[in-house]
């Protein structure tokens, strides 16, 4: 059994690490930190896992918690993992940030786009980055995962194929991504304030939101060259879901149906990866509470453009899930245990 | 393991039998039918159960379908069951319907409250009311099982221990009730067309709703005399769950603790009855997806009423996560066999 | 013109108070304040009424604001505008209250439900509970209104006719009430956080709620003797609207049609009363954005009780509209002007 | 008073069209059709409008009811306003289609895209392409208009400016819009089932969707030179709304601050649009209920694009508002009569 500790235990993406871990055949839910929430039991803070876990919140030492654990699971905002992220690794045991501290490969983007300095810029170049359909081998070998944003997990999965072949022009990528309203968190804001959000759609953060860099990371490591893409993340009034509209002009003239071959064959061994037939689009809901990313893709002739959506749950494949799939791949597990189950529909 | 066949598995209650049998450690699904999907891939129908099913729709042969399976869930319109259900029992085959066909103890109240003749009456007298905290020994023991109705689950329970111990005036029980819209089925029905139950509330069938002789039948059991109940239903613009509401006058002026205390004791074997403190009530989104049944009470001094809150899934406790626990319990599994996964929150 | 001005006008009852006096032909908004926003032009800081007002948002200064206006709404918390009101009143203008500061003949009733010593309890005796459809002719006369709870007001105008005319046990009341979130109010709270309301329905406040008192002064000066309710409020996953099913014991077996003719008599003068058709009840989505109160109901033979579905717009004849209506009672104004606006509807 | 009749008034354009005009000074409403609800209160068919307006639906008279009328709003399914336009036309009668009949300069183009033969097709060629802000002089001369749909009305608007100056190359519009589900009508569809697009976020007909031609139709126009645009349609689970982001290559790189004084000064003279300061972007909330159309941008350095953003009510100006808004420039009243209502928030 992994022995397992999750800093931050009460966010969102906590919570969920909880309910899928609980279930987990080779896992042990070792501790659980809160600091708001500390020395009162899970179950009361979440009663949806009232009689699924008994676990009482400790407080926040990371240390001690790293001493007991094989794992630690950091969910925290970012800038702070980066302090408990070194107390772990000294203590060698493994680190799955689900933050943005160690998610880049050039710490300076990192603290340009994130307004704050690296207080652990070698374990921040050693970390590898968590998108096992990509980073595969790194990750077995990793001692420290910064585990991918949401919106960056649905777009590179998106892209991988086309910029991995060079079938697109690559200076041409716009990413129209809609979000539903748990990737803002569990923190108060008027912005997820309830009669602010129902009944709406809104844009936000047009050419600014952070995910960008990371975004482009990725997208120029497949594609072998820099690549620089306009992303635009929208607010869906729903809970849970990303679904990731991207456009790219295509190289040459292809079918639909050739590049969606193309696709099923680039994740032809990728259980989570579900490629759609012509004409048909993934929908959050076909994706709700899995780990599944479902891709589909339309060539518009009259332009010469590829068209691709790919949606996830944005707190499974889009956070916890996808951070247990890389515990899963660093302990030497099938990526697929404990990860296996439909989403919930309707 | 058990061979299980779905007739009816393109509704809302037969998806979720199939999305929950995928993962039970002791169920094979043998054959699922249709009459709309004839032929298709059941991940075709239902794109959020590509990879966890492969199988394909047949037609619906009862007999040939009997045949190869030891159970069969009949998820069909009212009326319908009843012709299938007899075929099955023949094949020396077991049945478990989620239909209102086989909830009655007196066939002539069927017929009154359903405008239907029986068409097995003898079959229908044999049937056991599949809610196992309730009925348990007699599921052990059963042929046939009516599966009961979701309002019907979350009221019964809610009352039971009241009841039971006779600690209310059994003429005062009103029963307020608040369900998603997928408890109106996956027909098309201008009352569940987006825009008319968005970001709308409404009550419905006041007085006339057909659960109302179900929830009599099983509470004056319960009580051991003749109850007749105020049963109102509403339509809350949300997809899964149910909340009722329940008001009786305490027969004396008993404290919340001591009837919480009561309540505890009384489920106190019972895995999915999960008993709320005093102060906090349920939440539908704290059972979404599982198979819980969440229990809250507030007596209320100043009137001399008790007011019991219950939360269920309409789909799971309240459709075919509590048609697999009647299955568990006719075949001798642990009744959390493939149930015990915990809600989806956020 | 009637010179208006609101303080505390950026809640939502608040912003509800502008949409709606915009567009009423005999006022003039002379002035709006709010302690978070001062200076801020109102349309920056609700972009939904860019062009319909130019305003500035001004500070708190009650009695400069007074000495322009000839009437004053105050939307503040409770406690708060009992210091504003007495300012405005001997300035000689009269003041409309959205709080419940001024909704109680009994002083000693509010300062015991909402735990605060009330500040001018003269004025507290006073002011007038501005419910036209039941107070009009103190309302015309009066120098301070205690504008209605938005429950309260469903559920005395649901349940007037009745008391007025002694058809039900009146100690056999039951008022299940249901809310859509925005009558929770603008400000920060995790009940309210989109992720945590959204798809989900709960009961609050069992048999404790603030609007308890309000509900039983109104329905005991009705009846003419003292009432005691049951009261339980519910959340809705919707922005507006309130639906209450209420229900009583009826003093001789009533049909349906008959105290429908009944309540059509009662409120034949009414233009915001709306009485549904038997077997047809409201829907919120029906007075969406509008100041009508819809009424249906039905008796129940099996059990002899009367259930009356109210619905409202929380906002509007719940809050604001309301609260204008009582404004044009004050000025000698036909109660509709500026408010015979249509629900907004899909 | 201008005499107005509404052919197809059952559907949620004429809905819209008869709660605007039940409130417009200078209309009265003569007539109502359904095929659906012949001889029944339109009250009783849409409880919302009770004590708005007591009109009974008539039989399908195109003749009989023109002869009546001044004006005929049709609101019929693609292919059937055709007939009923002529024999409004030859009664000396104005028309204004709110389908996509009238839509296109070139039959052709029509008819290969709708896939059925035109029968009027000189009517076709003379019918104005009713958006105000763009053709308002032909409108005002006009016997017959074709009102935009909804998708064009809010991409038109949003890229007139930058087209109609040159800002832009043309060659690079993408155009991904996001629409409410009652954009779909009130026919009863899987697609709008309430538990199939609640929580839940899905792109549609990519490349293929029927606005297609008629916004390169306008745009084409405005630009001097023919456009192909990519379209994305998506469905977000709302009632009413639209938002488009829409992508472009600037010709230049200009600033966002710049282009917004460019927008503020293109549109000062338009009442319904709104354009937003630097970083704020529209929200469909912010327009809900109303005839505005609200517009926000920003250039992106990085890529040198111009994203665009632009929300309208797509039952308001992209419907029905903007209909009336025609009906008003037809006969010569100021646009905004009976149209300057403010949006309902939250």
């Amino acid at each position: 059994m992994i022995k397992v500790g999750i800093i931050g235990a009460t966010g969102y993406t906590g919570v969920e690490l909880v309910r899928i871990l609980s279930h987990h055949p080779e896992v042990e839910i070792i501790g659980l930190t809160s600091q708001t929430y500390t020395d009162q039991a899970f179950g009361d803070v979440f009663p949806s896992l009232q009689k699924i876990t008994g676990l009482i919140l400790e407080s926040q030492d990371a240390g001690g918690l790293a001493e007991r654990c094989d794992v630690i699971f950091t969910a925290l905002p970012h800038g702070v993992s980066m302090e408990v992220a070194e107390t772990v690794v000294a203590k060698g045991k493994k680190v799955i940030d689900l933050g943005a501290d160690y998610r880049f490969d050039d710490i300076s983007v990192y603290e340009e786009w994130y307004k704050v300095g690296h207080k652990t810029p070698e374990l921040g170049r050693e970390a590898v980055y968590g998108l096992p359909e990509v980073n595969r081998p790194q990750i077995r070998q990793a001692r420290i995962i910064g585990n991918p944003g949401c919106y960056p997990t649905s777009i590179i999965l998106g892209l991988a194929p086309l910029l991995k072949k060079g079938l697109i022009h690559t200076d041409t990528i716009i990413a129209d991504a809609k979000s539903g309203i748990s990737g803002g968190g569990r923190g108060l804001n008027l912005a997820f304030h309830y009669p602010e959000c129902n009944e709406n759609f809104k844009a936000y953060n047009i050419g600014i939101h952070r995910h960008t860099p990371e975004i482009e990371q990725e997208l120029s490591k497949l594609a072998g060259k820099k690549i620089t893409v306009s992303f635009t993340p929208h607010l869906v009034p729903m809970t849970r879901g990303i679904l990731s509209t991207i456009y790219a002009s295509a190289a040459k003239p292809y079918s639909t149906e050739e590049l969606l071959e193309l696709y099923k064959e680039f994740y032809s061994d990728e259980y989570f990866i579900r490629i759609h037939p012509p004409g048909q689009y993934p929908q959050t809901k076909w994706v709700y509470g899995s780990n599944f990313c479902d891709i589909g893709l339309q060539v518009d002739p009259r332009t010469d453009r590829v068209v691709v959506v790919s949606a996830i749950d944005n707190l499974v494949k889009g956070a916890s899930g996808q951070a247990i799939q890389n515990m899963n791949a660093m302990f030497g597990l099938p990526e697929t245990t404990g990860l296996d189950f439909a989403p919930v529909f309707p």
